[in-house]
C-alpha cells in the first residue's frame, strides 16, 4: 500500500530539509505519475485501463519489455514466469526454511523472512555485478528473480507457520500465490481481484524503494543486491504502509450507519483517519478507484461496509478541513481487497512486494542502461578542523 | 576500497543525466570530504590524525556518540562491541551456516553470503520499525548490529570454506576480525595496519552507500533494512571496489625497476591504471597516503613494490595526462593493506562493510532523528495517453 501518510507517530524533530521532493534525479520510460489528474501511466498507457482489461502478466510484459503482448507472447509469457518461479520451488522452499530455522517463534518479521530468503536465493544464483555481463543477461536474471519473488514468500509464510510450502502449478501468478499462501485453491473472484491489486501496484514513479533499486544498480551492483535493498525500502510504514489500521478502523465501526459518527469523533479528538490522503494526488488515486470497483464487483468481504465508510469519511473531511484534497488512497482498498482474499494483514506489505518487484525488475534494467554512479551532496554542519582552531 | 573509478567497462550508452552531483540531499553532522584540499574530517576532526593517534573504537565511539573518548570511555566501549560482537557468536554462526546450507562450493559470492547473514542476523533481533521506537534503542540497535558485522563476515568465510567460524575474544576488533578471518593470531603489525584501515574507511560523507541506508531509513523502515541494503550498494564495483586488479599489476610488474615501462605502455594500449584518481580528491587522498605510511612502517609484504609502482604510475600520469588530478586513491594503498594483513582477495570488500558499517550506523539514526521521506522526481519520457491520443 504505497506512499501513504505514516499511520504512527508523526516524524521527530523539526522538518528537515531533504527528501529530494521536486529534484529530477534523471529520466524514465516506465511509470509516470500524474498527481494532478490522477492518472498512473505504464509505458506511456493508461494502467487503470490495461489493469482491468488484461492480466497482471500482460501488464508484466509490457513493463519488462516495453511492449504489450499479443495473445501468444502472454502466453509464452506466463509459461516463462510460471517456470521462474516453480522451477526453483523445492530448492526455494529448502533455501528459505534453512534461514528462518530454529527462529522463536513469530520472530522473524514475515518481510525480514522475505527479505533473508531472497537475498539467499539471489546468492545462490551466483548473480555478478552486471557491469561485467551483457545486458540481456540482467533482463533475464531480474524476470527470475521477480518471479520467484512470489515463492519466496509463500515460502516464507510457511516456515514461520512450521509447515511445508504446497507448490501449485497453476499458470496464473496471482492464482498461484494465493494458492500458495492461503493453502487451497483460491475462488475465481479472488484470483481476479489479487490479479488486479497486482497490475495496479506494479509500479509508481520514483518511489523510495525504486530510487533505492536504482542507487545501489548504479553501483555496478548484482540485480539481487538492489531487489533486496528495496524491499527494505518497502519494508518501512512511510512507504509500504501499515497494514492493520484501515482494516481495525473497519472492525470498530462495524455497521454502515455508524461511519459517520466515529469518523467525525475521530477526526475531532485530533487522529488521522487510516487510507485518506496522498502525498502526490491532489485528485482520487486512480489504484483506489479501480480496486474500488474489483472489490464491489466480485462481492469481497467487507466492501459495502468499506463503501459506506469511504463515503462518510469524504463527507467529514471535507467538512473539517475543507480545501485539502485528501481523497481514498490506494492503502484503503487494497487493504480491503487483500483481506478479501484471504491474505492476513501479516502478509499485506509482503504481498505488496510480490507486485513491486516488478518495477524494481524494470528499473534496474533502464539503470543499466543508461548509467552513472547516483551520489549526492550533503551540507556539513560542524565547523572543519581549521575553521576551528582559528575561531 | 570506496568510490574509486570502474575497474570494469565503461558505463554504457550515453552519458546519463542523473546521479545526483552538486544536488544538495541534506545536511550531516558526522564526515565530510574536502576534496579540494584533500581532508577527510569525522564529526569535526581530522580523520588521519585520529586514525593514527587512536585506535578504531575511539573512531567509533566518536562517530557513534559524536564525542571522542577518555581512556575509560574507549575502555567500555571496546568491551560494549567485544560482547555485541561475540555474544551472538554460535548462534550467529549457525544462522549464516544455515543460510548457505548446501551451496555449491565457490557459491555464493562472499559479499551475497555476507548480505543474507546480515539480513538473517537481523530478523533474528525482531527490529521493529524505528518510528514506533524511541531514539535510544535505534542507536542500541544499529551499533549491536555494526560489531556483529565482522563476525558475519568471519562466520560467512568459515562457511564457505565448509568450516566452522573460531570464535576469538579478543578486546580489539581488527584483532578479533583477523584471527577469525584468517584462523591464526594475527602479529601485532597486521592488527595495527587493519585497525587503522578501519578507521580510515568507517565514513565518507554522501557516498552510494550510505545514501542508501539514509533513503531506507527515511521509510521508517528497521535498521537491518537499512544496512542490508548499504551493504547491497557496496557490493557494487563502482562503489565498493574490485580487489584484483590492483594486486594483479604488482604480480606482473614483479620488480621495481620494470613499473615505469608496464605503466607507460599499459597507458598507451589505452588502459587505465587501477588505483589512481578519485571523483571528488583533487589531490592526494589522505586515507592512501596515511595507510601508504602504514605499510612502510609495518613492513608490509610488497609495500616497498608498491612504493615504486605509485612513483613511477604518478611520474607517467603527469606526462601522459597532463593537468588531470590523477593521484593514489584509497584502493590502491588498501589492497597492499589488507593483502599485507593475510586477507584473501575475496574478501576484501566484504572487509570494508566491517569499517564502513560504522558509518552506516551513524547515518540511520542522524536521519532517523531528524526524518523525512525521502522521494526524488524523474522526468518521464514518453508521451501520456492523451497527449498520445492528440498527436
Amino acid at each position: 500500500m504505497p506512499e501513504s501518510p505514516p499511520p504512527v507517530p508523526e516524524p521527530r524533530g523539526r522538518p528537515a530539509s531533504g527528501g529530494l521532493e521536486n529534484v529530477v534525479v534523471g529520466t524514465t520510460a516506465i511509470s509516470h505519475v500524474d498527481g494532478a489528474r490522477g492518472v498512473l501511466v505504464y509505458r506511456g498507457r493508461d494502467a487503470v485501463a490495461l489493469a482491468e482489461s488484461g492480466s497482471f502478466e500482460s501488464v508484466w510484459h509490457l513493463l519488462h519489455h516495453g511492449e504489450l503482448p499479443d495473445a501468444n507472447e502472454v502466453e509464452r509469457f506466463r509459461e516463462r514466469v510460471r517456470a521462474e518461479a516453480t522451477l526453483t520451488g523445492p530448492e526455494l522452499a529448502a533455501i528459505v526454511q534453512a534461514a528462518l530455522a530454529s527462529a522463536p517463534p513469530g520472530m522473524p518479521a514475515p518481510l525480514a523472512s522475505v527479505r533473508s530468503g531472497l537475498s539467499a536465493l539471489a546468492g545462490r544464483r551466483s548473480l555478478r555485478p552486471w557491469l561485467e555481463r551483457p545486458l540481456d543477461e540482467l533482463r533475464d536474471e531480474v524476470l527470475g528473480l521477480a518471479a520467484a519473488a512470489a515463492s519466496v514468500v509463500v515460502a516464507a509464510s510457511a516456515a514461520l507457520a512450521g509447515g511445508q510450502a504446497p507448490a501449485p502449478s497453476s499458470d496464473s501468478h496471482a492464482e498461484r500465490y494465493l494458492h500458495g499462501l492461503t493453502g487451497r485453491p483460491p475462488a475465481p473472484s479472488a484470483v481476479r481481484a489479487l490479479d488486479r491489486y497486482f497490475s495496479l501496484t506494479a509500479d509508481h514513479g520514483m518511489n523510495a524503494s525504486t530510487f533505492v533499486a536504482r542507487v545501489v544498480t548504479s553501483t555496478g551492483a548484482d540485480a539481487g543486491a538492489a531487489m533486496v535493498a528495496a524491499l527494505g525500502a518497502l519494508s518501512g510504514p512511510l512507504h509500504g504502509g501499515a497494514p492493520g489500521p484501515v482494516l481495525h478502523m473497519l472492525d470498530e465501526i462495524g455497521r454502515p450507519e455508524r461511519a459517520r459518527d466515529w469518523i467525525a469523533r475521530r477526526l475531532g479528538d485530533g487522529h488521522r483517519i487510516m487510507g485518506f490522503g496522498h502525498r502526490i494526488y491532489r485528485t482520487d488515486d486512480p489504484r483506489a478507484m479501480s480496486l474500488r470497483r474489483t472489490a464491489i464487483e466480485s462481492g469481497l468481504g467487507r466492501a459495502e461496509l468499506a463503501s459506506a465508510v469511504e463515503e462518510a469519511a469524504l463527507e467529514v473531511l471535507a467538512e473539517v478541513k475543507p480545501g485539502r484534497p485528501l481523497r481514498t488512497n490506494v492503502e484503503f482498498w487494497a487493504a480491503i481487497t487483500l483481506d478479501g482474499c484471504g491474505i492476513p494483514p501479516d502478509f499485506f506489505t509482503a504481498t505488496f512486494t510480490v507486485s513491486r518487484v516488478v518495477g524494481w525488475a524494470a528499473h534496474v534494467v533502464e539503470q543499466a542502461a543508461d548509467n552513472r554512479l547516483i551520489r549526492p551532496t550533503v551540507d556539513y554542519v560542524v565547523p572543519l578542523p581549521d575553521e576551528a582552531r582559528s575561531a
